[in-house]
Parts: structure tokens; C-alpha cells; sequence
């Protein structure tokens, strides 16, 4: 039999740092060189950083990954690297009338030169994937490559999501091995669909699969790692362990070799020596699902605020629990020194609620300072009343509120120069109980993306590692829910409606039909539909769940589309019902 | 010879209106039917409005639209109506893994029936257009149409844009008309190109194109109208006003009958009877620039308000060019009536500034009032002081004037139901000068597209039509300038580089090649890279340039990737040099 040395490791994602790159990438490539490995796999865009969007299209930026590609070359020895990158072609027409010039592509180093050059031929075009916007498509599904005696296929990506893809085409042509750059952004439930899918890829062709994928936090998305390798029958002989940086070198059984239905590309031609496993590597358990989100918050909340230039936050530290699972998060993720807790209470802020923030704070060991916002609060109602004569009640005061609040914290955060995070969840974002501008404002909204029933299994998690967040606040009914209008109904049935609709795509029949109460449902519906251009205005967040506002789902801010006609929905005149009985079907 | 008699109509573009639009299109039938129209040609997408962006993927939406169509196909008559709508495909996967079941189509009515349906076969994905997201691909670019003795093609926009696509397969085949519904966004200068590139499709292949476009605002972007038809030599025999709903009735010469090198699908067998030109219609002069960019602001702006539901609108009225000219924007779009200017004048506000607020209120006819925030600021300022023991100075000070004034803004427009209007422009977003939610706040910032030069030609534009701006406001130094710390240089050149830099995507080297003062052009490339996050959060505006930020031009925020090396510019460690002196290369 013929066994490869394979080397792979799951490096950071930092886009535009192609030089910071380069030495991480240098430094793996001489480990992998010391370990005699026969090749090594890196994640997809490892040179530039994923996804690019528009830096894509910067002339001078596809020339320095260039140019540094070639300085990476020269370091190749006997090791195969298979590096990715972006790769310029002569210009290509496809799915519309611009031709498109820049490849996502994969390099084979040996020997000090490129000696080969793969270009991703599937494009992700979908959800929050763009690559189709700036990206000309690889047009060599089947290309084969000779590594000594041994043909392997490289297929990056999305190329590996299709049961008629590039792989299918390599392994056909010849291929015994399948080396995988990937980006794969992480969101719940995303680890076990990967595994699932490369199995059967693997079994499918029998051939086993080397899946590189990065890590670290992007803006909007997470890269969790969890690279796997798949031996020809499916099964996992290495999953590295998520979220962090991780490499591993694993001996892995080729299978016989097939016949050559096309050209293989020769990168070299030194036999491949090894006939025995000599080397294997842990299969790490996935983290559970929670501990995930825990750490896919903590990661892309670090990541975003250095990134940036902030290493310290500031956070509007009221006593909910919202505020206090950001302030968690953010201490985990910058260290508890670095994040300010201010709590701003007015006149009427119940004296408890101050207690509340000041413990959370003291329990988490951030800093903390209380400023009484009853001054701003009351000139700004004062000014107000200038014109109108009424003084602002209910969501209007509320709102008013919230804007003096958020002109204080925004203040301090200049003056200070720490990044800003705002609190909001996506139960508040879906149904547009936030204020404009008002409290869901900085630069960073680490939770926009958990529903607020999340939001309490991430507080007890956290506590299981040591109790932080008092239990009682678990227990605190919320601003909304204080302002006791028959909204919002309980959180648990909300967070069902809202997955149903938003990530699923549900419509208002098939809410029904789940068994939701109608009029309660149509309610859900129509706020959803009507806080579009409230969402736009949110600042960036974690991407959790498998379809996040803005990022993954993009609608028309003006939009007319509003039929929610169902003959069990009817809006009572009396305004919203009393949902408190409601309860979630089945 | 053969003459076609052509109906066409640009209508307006209401995204999710499928029941108003249909409204509109059943009436523009009819009045084709009695002007014995051959052929009705309508706009891309008239029935669902367009850009449909993730509305596409809505199931029940889809469905919607499909019912619709049957009950105006109920209406169709001997007139053949090229209905332009969404149309669900099977499953076709293209260029990703994800397959797509619905397509960009055109139905041609007859007769009580759909009797053809043409899917776009080229999805424009570059830019702001997603299409390729969400839309199944038509695999038929050289379908024809018989329509009695006369083979028709149908191509829908983008189809028309390249030298190689459906037009050019359907006039081989056999057409010896190209009907084409197009849903063609305004920016400045494009309606120069797409009269040259329709000229150009007509003469080459030699058949006259029926160009219909689409009117309205929808979000970012405003179609212009501006409906076309080119007889076969190219040469224009109508153009439709720009930015108002047109329709015209056409007679229009055929070449002669072509060989049939495919099967064309018939939509009626009755033959065309006319042989000579008796309908004519006029060739309008297209608006001149400046006066396009106006109505576009108009426009943009009156539409997303009521579309949104706002018949009011709000300004913070200083007396400055932005705000001066976003102003007159909204009273010609909402009327005077309905737009209430709010001058906010601080401690240190000049009584002048004031004056020049009410000044121009009262020439445009607003409603105004002055709202004193010295205690709004005093009191922010003190509150915050409590924490730092430090009064905010410079920059900071003006971003906590902007944050006050922000929230009295926000909180009148609240009560009022008014929507917000930002007054930013593109220079200031280039730049980073503005403050994070603090002085580009609302819902809408018209012209945060137009550069700063750009105001100023609007500003006299405006006072051709009737003196409103007093001519002292031309000459004011902007907030910016009052500062008086070497920045900014002259708006001219500053707007020059942002232009080379953001539209033509010129890199460093490229405008140090150009002419600018090397150190000057590193400070105005590293300003704009660092400004992606502030821009994130800028409500939308108009689309006014080939390359609107967020909206086109789409960058991560987190991005390292910051060359700026030229041996020619190396910052002064003194900070700014003093740019007043530099002047606009060639």
C-alpha cells in the first residue's frame, strides 16, 4: 500500500495581512519540511484572508499576494504545499456581461517554484456568500495533479458541497487523494453537517480527503476550524479541536491506484517511500453546541475589536440580561481589565437595577462606573417640549431615553478610544423593539444574532463555569415586557416564530399550520416585515444562527409586499392580545 | 415591408406592489389594445418591482405574482404584452452548490393566455447587483417568438450589455425585432452609455430594439426611465422624458424576413397587416447632468419616504451647504409643506449661522424652529466630565455636539412621525470625518452619493431655478474647515482623489502617477481605508456616482491590509502639511 504523509494545519484568518500571513505560513511550512511531511494543506485564502469582497477587485492588492506567493515558493522544499490564494487569469465573461479577472485559487509549492495552480471552479453565491460578485469561476473541475507516483485532486471549498463536483471529476480522472482548502464559516449545527458531508464525499469516491479550514473571527462571521481528515471508507481518522490554531501530521492510506482518464500535472516526480503508518493524529470530540456559540461570540467579539485597533470596551451595563451576557462576553474575549461597565440609571431606574450591574461587574472583575443620566434626560425632554409642548411618554420616552444614554456611552468610548458594544439580540432586531440610533448603537453588537431564549442558556452556561450572573436576573421580566401592553409574547413561542420565518422561510400559512395562534403569528409577521431599515442601521455581529439579518438575509428596505391574509388572521381592533397563555405547538 | 406597431410604457417601479402594479399594468393593456398595438412592451420585473433581493425567495411571494399573472393574461388581447415577472423553474444548478428554482422572465400575453415565457439569461452580479444570488439562469438565450409573420426576440437588460449574448443568438436565429424590458439604475453618465450601447446592438445586428426602463426610487437607486427604440440602423426613433411615466405608440419598420435557424414558439398566427408608418413619436433631449442628478435626489428621496410611510421629514438645518441643499431636496420632494427644518444652535454657534438657517426655511417655504441645546450639550459634557474629570475638547467636542443634537433630532422626529433625513455627503463618508451615529443619523441621507463639489453645483442648480441659498453660504468654510488643523485640502482636489481612488479604483501608485502631491494622496487613500465601519452604519442615500459606497463598493471592515508605500510619500512626522497650497493635476 502507499501511505501519504500528510501535514495540515488551521491557521488564522486575518484579511488584508498578507505579509502577517506569510510567516505564519513560512513557519508551517518548515515545520511540515522537519516532519518529512509529503504534503501540506492550509485553509482556503490563508495568504489573503476570507472573504475579500472587494479587496478582490484592487489591483495592487492581488499583485503583493502575488509577489509574496513567489517568496513563499522559494521556501518549498520536498513538501508539497498546497497554499491558497488569489490567482489572476486573463478575463472571463460568465453569468453576466463583466469579465471577471481574479481566481480563488490554490498553489502547489515544491522545489522552490509554483509548480501548479488549481482555481475554484464552484463560487458561492448565496445567503452571505458573494464570491460570484468579484471572482472569475475555475473552468478545470478535473484537473489531477502527480505528486511522485501518487495523483491527488484539489478542490476548494464549496467544490466539496455538491454531489457532482470537482472531487466527483478528480477521483473519476484518477485522483487517490483529495486535498481541501477551506473557508467554512461557523454557525449552529454547521460542525456536524461538515463532518457528514465528507464522509459521504469520501466513501462516495473512495478517496480520502484532507479538509483544511481556518479560524478566527471575520466581522460578521467565525471560522471555528474543526479541519478533518476522512480515510477512503468515511471514516474520521483526525478532527483538530475548534476555535483555535491547531496542526497535525497524519499517515494516511492511498487508495490502489485508477486508471489516468485525463493528464495529471506533474508537480514532481519523487516516489512516495512510505508503505506504513508510522504517524496519527487525535479525532477531537466538537464542542457542544452552547459551549459553540459561547466561543464563536468570544472569538469574533476579540477578533473585531483588535482588528480595529480597540483593545478595551465599553459597554452600556444595565442589569438585564442582555447587558450582562455582552459584558460577559466581552470580558472573556478582551480580558475583564479591559472592558468598562458604566451603568446610566434616570430617575426612575429602580434602585435594584443598579445593584444588579455593579455585582456583575464586580463578579466578572471589569471596571465599573455608574453616571446618572436624570439630568441629560431631562434637558433633552425639556428641549423637546420646546416645540411640541407634550412631554415624550411610552416608546417615545423610552426612545428618548435610550438616545441620551447612547450619546453618553459614545462619548466616553471616543474619549477613551475603546470599542463600543451594543447589547441588542435578534429576538429585539426581528420584531423592531430597538430605537433608531438608540440602543442598539457602538460598533460592534456582539449578540445581534442570538435570540433572546439563547441569550439565557449562554448566561447559564457561563455560570457553570462560575457563577457571574446572579439568579435572579434570569428572572427580571424586560424593558418590553415592563412596559406590560399584551407584547411581547413569551420569548419561547417569539424565538419559534422568528426561526420559522426567518431561517426557514416559513410563511404565514405554514405558521399556522405548525400550530401557532394566528392573530398571534400575523402580529410576529408584520413587525418582522416592518424593521428592515432599524436593521440596516445596527452595527455588525456574530453570525450564529444559519440565516442572520443583513449578512445572510437581504431584503428591499422599501417593500410593499404585505399579504399576511389568512382567514384565521384577523387583527382584532382592540390592538394586540393578551399572549401570556400562548404556548409553543408540539 | 412589414411595420410592427409598438406600445411602450415606463412605469413605475413599486418593489412588493404586486397588486398596485398590476393595477397599472392592466390599465396600460388596455390603452394598448385600443391603439391597436402589435406588441406592448413594459419594463423588467414591472409586476414585482425590482430589485426583489431575498423576496425572490419567498415562496408565497413568488406564488403571488404567479396568480396575478394568470388574471392579467385573462386581460390580454390581439396586442402581445411582454409582461416581465419572476417564474419558477426546476431546480437548476449553475454556479454554486446551491440550486435556484426561480427566474428573471418575461411572459408574452395573448389571446386570454401565456402564450411565452423567456428567462434572463445573463444575471447581472458585480457592483450592487446581486441577481445571481437569488435567481435561476435561463438556458435559451436564442429563443424567438412568432407573433403572426414577424419572429420576435426577447432579451431582458443586462442581456443587452455584452457583444455576445442573447440579442445577438435570437437575430441569428431569426428575429427581426428585439423587444427588451429593462429595470436600468440612473447614475451620472449612464444614460449617455446605454443610448450609444442600444445604437451599437441595433446596427450590428441589424433589427430595432424596443428599450422599456423602469421609474421610481427604491432604496438606493432611482430609475430614470428614459425608454428607448432604435430602428435597425441604429438610429433612435424615441426617447421617453427621464424621470416622469411615459408611454408612446410606434410604428416600426422591420428588416426583412430572416432564415428560421430554430424552431420559433408561437404566440398568435395572425399576421402583421400594416405596411406603413403612421405613428411617430418624439426623441426627447435627455436632462442635462447636474439637472439629472437633482430629480434623481427628488426623486430617491420622495419615493423611499413614501414608500416607508412617511409624508413628513426632518432636518437639522444649519446653515450650511449639505444641509441648505438637502432641504431644498426634500421640499421639492415631500413639498415645503410637509418638511420641518430644526436649526440647533449651541453656545458657541454663531448668531449668523441661525439667520442663514431661517433665511433659507423661509425662501423654500419649510417650516422652521430653533431649538436651543447649550443645556443638552451642557449637560452631556458635565455627565460625562463625572467620569473622566476632563471636558472633551476639539473633535471630541464636536462629536458630542453631534450626539445632542442627534438625539433632539431623532426624538421630534418620533413624536412627529417624521422620517429623518441625514445631511452627509460622500466626501465626508470618503474621509471619515463624520461621527458614528452622531451627525449622519436618520433614515435616509440623500446625498451621501454626492461629493462635496457636487453640492455646490446643486446648490446653484436650485437657485437658477429661483434664488434660495444666499450666495454668502457658497463661501463659508464648512465645519471642517473651521477647525483650522491643515485638513481638509481644497474640496476640488480632495474630491478628485476620492473619485480616482473609490470609482475608478486607482492605487496609490496610480495617483502619484496622476499628478497629486504624493503625501497628500497617502493621508486621503489611508483616511478612506479606514473609514469602513463608520460608513457601515450611515443610513442610506441615493446612488448618484458609478460606485456608491456599501451599496457598490463593499469591503470588510476588519481588513489589515494597508501598502501605502511609494518612496515619494512619506508622512511628515509633524502630522498634516498644510494642502491649501495643492492644486488639481491636468
Amino acid at each position: 500500500v502507499t501511505v501519504l504523509r500528510v501535514a495540515i494545519a488551521q491557521l488564522p484568518n486575518v484579511v488584508g495581512d498578507i505579509h502577517g500571513n506569510a510567516e505564519r505560513i513560512s513557519e508551517t511550512m518548515d515545520w511540515a519540511e522537519d516532519e518529512r511531511a509529503d504534503v501540506l494543506v492550509l485553509p482556503e485564502l490563508v495568504l489573503t484572508g476570507y472573504p475579500l469582497s472587494d479587496l478582490a477587485l484592487h489591483q495592487e492588492f492581488v499583485a503583493d499576494a502575488g509577489d509574496v506567493l513567489l517568496q513563499l515558493a522559494e521556501r518549498a522544499g520536498d513538501t508539497v504545499t498546497v497554499l491558497s490564494t488569489v490567482d489572476r487569469v486573463p478575463p472571463r465573461q460568465t453569468w453576466d456581461s463583466r469579465p471577471r479577472d481574479v481566481t480563488i485559487a490554490a498553489a502547489l509549492l515544491s522545489g522552490g517554484e509554483v509548480r501548479g495552480m488549481y482555481h475554484k471552479v464552484l463560487l458561492p453565491t448565496h445567503g452571505g456568500y458573494d464570491e460570484g460578485r468579484v471572482f472569475a469561476a475555475g473552468r478545470e473541475p478535473d484537473a489531477i495533479w502527480r505528486l511522485g507516483d501518487v495523483i491527488a485532486g484539489v478542490s476548494i471549498c464549496e467544490d466539496l458541497w455538491t454531489s457532482d463536483g470537482p472531487p466527483e471529476a478528480q477521483s473519476v480522472a484518477g485522483a487517490r487523494v483529495i486535498l481541501a482548502p477551506n473557508a467554512s464559516p461557523w454557525w449552529r449545527g454547521k460542525a456536524g453537517s461538515r463532518a457528514r458531508n465528507l464522509a459521504q464525499l469520501a466513501r462516495r469516491n473512495g478517496v480520502p480527503i484532507v479538509y483544511a479550514n481556518l479560524v478566527g473571527g471575520q466581522d460578521e462571521l467565525v471560522f471555528d476550524g474543526g479541519s478533518l481528515i476522512a480515510d477512503r471508507h468515511g471514516e474520521l481518522v483526525y478532527r483538530a479541536p475548534d476555535f483555535t490554531t491547531h496542526r497535525a501530521v497524519v499517515d494516511l492510506e492511498l487508495p490502489p491506484p485508477r486508471p489516468l482518464r485525463r493528464d495529471a500535472k506533474t508537480v514532481h516526480t519523487r516516489p512516495v517511500q512510505r508503505e506504513e503508518v508510522e504517524r496519527t493524529a487525535a479525532v477531537a470530540e466538537p464542542s457542544d453546541e452552547i459551549a459553540s456559540v459561547w466561543q464563536a461570540l468570544v472569538m469574533g467579539t476579540r477578533d473585531f475589536a483588535t482588528r480595529n485597533g480597540y483593545n478595551e470596551a465599553i459597554i452600556a451595563l444595565s442589569g438585564g440580561i442582555d447587558a450582562v451576557v455582552t459584558a460577559a462576553v466581552a470580558a472573556e474575549a478582551l480580558g475583564a481589565e479591559n472592558v468598562l461597565g458604566i451603568a446610566m440609571p434616570g430617575a426612575e431606574t429602580p434602585h435594584e437595577e443598579l445593584g444588579d450591574a455593579e455585582q456583575v461587574a464586580s463578579n466578572l472583575g471589569i471596571t465599573f462606573a455608574a453616571m446618572d443620566v436624570t439630568d441629560v434626560v431631562e434637558t433633552l425632554t425639556r428641549t423637546v417640549d420646546g416645540r411640541s409642548g407634550v412631554t415624550p411618554t411610552g416608546d417615545a420616552r423610552v426612545a428618548l431615553e435610550a438616545r441620551g444614554r447612547s450619546a453618553v456611552l459614545l462619548t466616553i468610548a471616543d474619549e477613551e478610544e475603546r470599542l463600543a458594544l451594543a447589547t441588542g439580540n435578534k429576538t429585539e432586531l426581528s420584531v423592531g423593539s430597538g430605537t433608531l440610533h438608540g440602543d442598539i448603537v457602538g460598533g460592534f453588537a456582539p449578540l445581534r444574532d442570538c435570540p433572546k431564549t439563547l441569550l439565557y442558556e449562554l448566561a447559564r452556561y457561563r455560570n457553570r463555569q462560575g457563577q457571574v450572573i446572579p439568579d435572579h436576573i434570569f428572572d427580571k421580566p424586560t424593558t418590553a415586557q415592563q412596559l406590560g401592553d399584551g407584547w411581547p409574547p413569551p420569548y419561547e413561542v417569539l424565538d419559534r416564530i422568528v426561526e420559522r420565518y426567518v431561517e426557514h422561510g416559513a410563511g404565514l400559512e405554514d405558521l399556522i399550520a405548525d400550530g401557532f395562534e394566528p392573530n398571534l403569528a400575523l402580529e410576529v409577521v408584520r413587525r418582522i416585515d416592518d424593521a428592515e431599515l432599524l436593521r440596516r442601521l445596527v452595527p455588525p455581529g456574530v453570525k450564529v444562527t444559519a440565516r442572520a439579518f443583513t449578512h445572510d438575509r437581504r431584503l428591499p428596505i422599501s417593500n410593499a409586499w404585505r399579504p399576511h391574509r389568512h382567514p384565521d388572521a384577523v387583527p382584532s381592533p382592540e390592538g394586540p392580545r393578551p399572549w401570556e397563555e400562548v404556548e409553543v405547538p408540539g
